[in-house]
């Protein structure tokens, strides 16, 4: 809504939250009157955490995940298999896949995708460590882990050849495809139907 | 998501924008995560906001509007309307008001609606200081704008009697009901659509 110059601290705030992902000028709005509405503590306190966040925050030098401890507990648990290394775009990927409970290897963030066309070559991602890694390491495979996006696709291809190319024998793999547990064949879009089809498996059991 | 232990500052953040209304734990996860991405000086520059905001932010003397100087800005500007006066629960449902462009008289904020199983009655509202105002304010006529919930016209209801006990002769209006501009019959909900039907107006033209 349009400032009415009553309350320009408040404007302010709903201004700032208003540039974050997924809050609208509505939802900005009401979450600004409801700051208001709160125990002053407790904005204070949400503000103290904000002023101390970019401070405290840093990225694991061995992965490259956000981390406020270097190495970042993933890299230093030592019951995880050295031998298993995750690729992912970003460190809330690696949180999804950890939530899952099924992995207990080591990550490597990449810190995005290729995209050329917005200035995103390898270098602009941790293509480098990850090579560096691959290569001094005990990693046996490498799950390239990208989003089955566009440019997830073409960042797992462009790694699986330079991988490739090191010639060291390390197993490459990818996420299986097909529809998620739960889905509804009605709202699956075509492409995952397709591929879902094409692949299917043989029923087990009798 | 459950947090991890990497992240302790950014899991505190996460845990108290999840606290927001509307921002469930997922969206609270995704904005945590895009903050640390936001360049620091952002960051701190909501944070500095945030900090100074319950400090800022007062009610009006008159009106008890939201605001940061005193009298507010409705109260203060002499261009308005002060036969006219509009009871609403909220301060943010003036400012839905005043967006609307149709109203230049002035504004009671009640802070919330009767409320007996909650424990809010007449005196945790701002009902006293409204009576006051019609005692002795030039005002004509009054809007009771609460909502068309049931907590709303309970307390539109409640404050109708009261002035009409004054005696004062004060005019008492409330919102016209009907089908929303643009809005559309098969979404209407049907106590809406019956009013609208039973208070159906002539067509004008030919």
């Amino acid at each position: 809504m349009k400032p009415l110059g009553n309350l320009p601290s408040l404007e302010a705030v709903i201004q700032e939250l208003g540039k974050l992902p997924g809050i609208g000028p509505k939802s900005a709005t009401g979450l600004g009157y409801h700051l208001v509405s709160l125990p002053p503590e407790r904005v204070k306190r949400l503000a103290e955490l904000l002023q101390v966040l970019p401070d405290r925050i840093g990225y694991c030098s061995a992965c490259g995940m956000l981390t406020e401890s270097d190495p970042c507990v993933f890299c230093r648990e030592p019951s995880r298999d050295r031998s298993l290394l995750c690729v992912v775009e970003e460190s809330l990927d690696a949180l999804s896949i950890e939530k899952s409970g099924a992995f207990n290897g080591l990550y490597h963030v990449l810190g995005g995708t290729l995209s050329p066309l917005d200035g995103v070559g390898p270098a602009e991602l941790r293509v480098k460590e990850l090579l560096e890694r691959l290569k001094s390491d005990e990693i046996k495979e490498v799950i390239l882990a990208t989003n089955p996006s566009v440019e997830g696709e073409a960042t797992a291809s462009y790694l699986r050849n330079l991988i490739a190319d090191l010639g060291s024998g390390i197993q490459l793999s990818r996420f299986a495809r097909g529809l998620p547990i739960g889905g509804d064949l009605v709202y699956t879009d075509e492409e995952t139907l397709a591929l879902a089809l094409q692949t299917r498996k043989p029923m087990e059991g009798e």
